[in-house]
């Protein structure tokens, strides 16, 4: 759906670079169908490796038994190992009705992959990385969107420089961003169309109530609950948090011996397998002497969108000659792909003069992290 | 203009994203104005920026005297200083009429800069990176276009899995390659279009003959020459190659104390200010162990297009515990953004291992380097 997105943009910059497309239509089910064929030929191939590694399949509903030894009963069977991993993921959060009226009347980031059409009137509720996904993804192909916020600003937990950038790009973009905003209610109309309540506390002035109406799309993207209430972990001694989250040491370990859990269930780097772990490193290095740069990339010299943010953040080291890079953040089109190199040069220990050393590849947006003065 | 054929290739791709474009028009003039202002803009900042530098500009073609300390002299008006810098760069070769009439019909990488229109019918001559650019840019934006080389491949002193992906690549967008193919006479029509008659002589077969008519676009992309003929260099002992090259030592001194050349003028690595440095470096590496991996890109998951090729040459050293990357090679949409930061990683000194034990940015391309097995 991303990558549905990027085309959109490249269509909104044809005409700059001399394409006249008059009468663009979008066709969200050709994409969806496309899409959804190649979720299933990738489950398809999973399912196969799992086969070929002669592991057998067992589905149905699995919960632990009070036994002596970890034992699991699914469909009135039970299963017992010397090793059990639990990887049950989680779920998008939805509040409940009885705190805010109507709310189950909205769908989550699952939902949105049910879609069958692009929604006309869209709202996302939450400011986290899925939120800004998803709300940037459905305006950019047309949809009239709007993102409601608690705080005044997305991405809170990222480094501020991204967090503004962020929540500027996306007004930029045309989203529609309520701050300070909480929903209140929520009614469906007579024609299935939602109308969102909505309240605004901006600090220092009075709260101010709004409806945002005819929505038929309220997302909720407001957190994330772990699939374990219903696994019966305090009958094997498995420990969870307060929210639910199965706890686990740094090697998986959870705390019953040869039970282990891993992914969502646990509650680190949510939906994310791998990128969260380089974005985490970032979020350590708020610290002294950032270099940063502001920069249009050569493609955005015929047009008059979107600028990018290149801050490299490198505390010197007590003992190094030059400082070292401790993290690297990046923001626009490319920057996910520009990264993963920047990443093993990290991970190797590369100071700031090692990108200083690096002959530059011109002309490229990526460039500018080794040319940084 | 390379960036202008990236949205082509995306309009080849947006009825595969569920995206309509019906009557889509490309108007060269467009993009031909934005981009000669752009370089315009960028011409008079280099020059503002030399005037702020307290430098003189004497506009005029300048010659070396007999004087015995080094002189130049332009329009008339003697020259000298302990430090001079030879940087008169160089010029596209075109062959002269007398060894194929009608060669002077042509134009070069110059004039293509010049072109008021897209050609309807263009005929390249070449096979190196100018060639291929130009020929790659011409056929996407819609002209029916060949591409006339000398031998089976273009390319032909990049690595060969590079050279003989592109040379396919470039036959799958449809570029007609002409292959042991030399142009032999150009003759020029009543209405003013060009006949390029060839002569192709595959080895072990009988060489054959054959028109390209109406051609309004033979670009020669055969080599460059150096700006030297006349500087009168012999006057100051300033010695070149039998190409005409000025020949440096690797600290730029000519072979005449006090006198510098740099750039095109010296021969090495034409027209590319630093990508060639890093090419360069891989064209060492062909050597042991070495990783390939041809891969289609996520956003090809959808189309049937081009797919990528990523190599990472690795010979193991001596007493290293993991083979060292020696050399980095990607084919395909992106590589340029991508292959910076694995250039800072190699400078580094970055071995496979380093490569592995990074965390993969999914979903990319830049991942497979670091997740190939």
């Amino acid at each position: 759906m991303w990558n549905t997105a990027v085309h959109a943009e490249f269509i909104h910059d044809h005409a700059d670079y001399g394409f006249e497309t008059p009468s663009v239509k979008f066709n969200w089910r050709t994409i969806k169908e496309k899409r959804d064929a190649y979720v299933r030929r990738l489950n398809e191939i999973y399912e196969n490796n799992v086969k070929k590694a002669h592991i057998d399949i067992i589905r149905g509903y699995g919960k632990f038994t009070a036994d002596p030894e970890p034992t699991i009963e699914v469909n009135g069977k039970k299963y017992t190992a010397p090793h059990i991993l639990i990887a049950t993921g989680g779920r998008p959060a939805v509040p409940p009705d009885s705190k805010i009226p109507g709310a189950s009347l909205g769908m989550t980031s699952d939902d949105f992959f049910d879609l069958e059409e692009l929604p006309r009137r869209s709202v996302i509720v939450g400011a986290g990385y899925i939120a800004v996904e998803i709300v940037g993804i459905l305006s950019t192909l047309g949809s009239k969107s709007s993102l409601l916020i608690r705080q005044d600003k997305v991405l809170r937990t990222f480094d501020s420089m991204i967090s503004s950038n962020c929540t500027q790009e996306l007004e930029n973009a045309g989203v529609d961003v309520w701050k300070h905003t909480q929903v209140k209610t929520v009614t469906k109309s007579s024609c299935g169309l939602l109308d969102v309540t909505v309240t605004s506390s901006v600090p220092g002035r009075k709260p101010t109530e709004g409806v945002i109406r005819d929505v038929d799309c309220l997302l909720w993207a407001v957190g994330r609950e772990p699939n374990t209430e219903d696994l019966c972990l305090d009958q094997v001694g498995v420990q969870v948090d307060a929210k639910g989250h199965v706890v686990v040491d740094e090697y998986q370990n959870t705390t019953r011996r040869g039970v282990y859990a891993v992914g969502d269930v646990c509650g680190r780097a949510l939906l994310t397998p791998g990128t969260a772990a380089v974005a985490g490193a970032c979020l350590q290095a708020l610290s002294t002497a950032v270099w940063a740069a502001q920069y249009r990339g050569l493609r955005r010299s015929c047009t008059l969108q979107s600028t990018w943010i290149l801050p490299v953040l490198g505390p010197t080291r007590a003992l190094a000659s030059s400082p070292k890079v401790v993290g690297l953040h990046m923001q626009g089109l490319g920057c996910d792909e520009i990264l993963q190199g920047f990443a093993v040069a990290i991970k190797m220990g590369a100071t700031k003069a090692d990108l200083d050393n690096t002959v530059a590849i011109h002309p490229t947006s990526a460039e500018e992290l080794v040319t940084l003065r």
